[in-house]
């Protein structure tokens, strides 16, 4: 497991999240795209229930995780850290113009046609649960995230990545549809139900999610200094 | 004007959305880029009231607009088109590696972090605004986006651009922030409201919106053919 102290690649991420992020925090992107090309990569980690460093709002204008540093580069927002690896190694993103551009359009396609529904959902099914318009929103929300699915269905038919061969189009695609697990979206539509279950049984993505769990540990939240 | 017939770079639109829409579609973005390098580029414009012809689908997994298309290759999303349109020219994305990721970051904080959070706007204020539930949520998504604005406002500070000169990353920006225009959370941040207008007085924008409103037209809703 290439987590080494003194590796060149820095990544940030958290010592504890609530039970329900544990293997959802975004810095598992750039964890998977390293375990993919096998870079080490160091940890720096925050508590995330105290603020902040207030330093660290210039490398992240929200406070959020994760931000990649490798050698004077400073990298924030989870798809720019997949593009900057996928710029490094051709295993994450080809070369081949046509198949880059292809790979880059599946990325946002993710991030920025699928993502966003599923952060409606998780303010609907977690963060607002208990109100009453999270309640009266949930079936169109349901409906319309469905009627994306089976889009995303078609257009991946019998391919087993979104973009050619494996990319970071998948590492995206496939930690934002993991934010449906607790629903049947994903596995009423078998096409999307195996593709998520092939691109987690990658080694690489094993090895990821273990390094996030480790780094959260199994206490509870961590006292605020 | 560069809209041109024969022009190698080929973008997609409406020839006609409802009124709120207009002058906010998203094909506005690879229309502004290519306004800002002097490209011409041509369209291909379909009636959103009709199905999109099959074969789109293929091209743009949604039906949705924008795709470009130049020269063989072929790109949807329109944050994917803004990196195509950068990598061609680097008065949209600076060749220093870092500038470069900075541009890349703050891409992806516009269509990952910020817009998600406009496109719940949207839902609330205009397809769902009758709504009971659109009614409860408002002032909980108007207090989460406010708090975004506030740091992103900090993070501009003094700056003209976001990353360094203008870039991709203020064409995402600004189009993102302009989707909250129907209320005060722009107006009432100084900065924030002063960068849309710095960047919507680029001749560049004015030019790539005239062009989006005279493929739209100022007719009714076309026939369903
Ligand atoms: N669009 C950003 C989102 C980052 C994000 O949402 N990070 C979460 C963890 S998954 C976080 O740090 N949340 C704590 C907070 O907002 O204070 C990215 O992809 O990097
Ligand atoms: N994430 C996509 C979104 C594209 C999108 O939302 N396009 C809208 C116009 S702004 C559209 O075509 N809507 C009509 C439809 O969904 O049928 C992108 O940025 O390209």
């Amino acid at each position: 497991m290439p987590v080494n102290d003194h590796a060149p690649v820095q990544i940030t991420a958290y010592n504890w999240v609530p039970d329900f992020a544990r293997g959802f925090v975004r810095d598992l992107r750039p964890r998977w795209a390293c375990e993919e090309i096998g870079i080490d990569y160091s940890e720096r980690l925050f508590n995330p229930a105290a603020p902040r460093p207030d330093a660290y709002y210039a490398e992240q204008p929200w406070g959020q995780v994760p931000v990649v540093h490798e050698d004077g580069l400073e990298i924030f927002e989870s798809g720019a850290t997949l593009i900057h690896f996928g710029e490094k190694d051709e295993r994450l993103l080809p070369r081949d113009p046509q198949a880059r551009m292809r790979a880059i359009s599946w990325l946002f396609a993710a991030l920025n046609t699928i993502e966003p529904s599923m952060m409606e959902l998780s303010t609907v099914d977690i963060f607002a649960k208990d109100e009453e318009w999270a309640k009266l929103r949930r079936p169109g929300l349901i409906r319309f995230i469905a009627q994306r699915l089976d889009r995303l269905s078609d257009a991946l038919g019998e391919s087993t990545w979104f973009a050619g061969d494996f990319s970071i189009a998948d590492i995206a695609m496939t930690t934002v549809l993991r934010q449906a697990q607790h629903t049947d979206l994903i596995s009423a539509r078998p096409r999307l139900d195996a593709y998520v279950a092939r691109a987690s049984a990658r080694p690489a993505f094993a090895r990821a999610m273990a390094a996030q769990l480790a780094a959260l540990g199994d206490t509870p939240e961590p006292a605020v200094a």
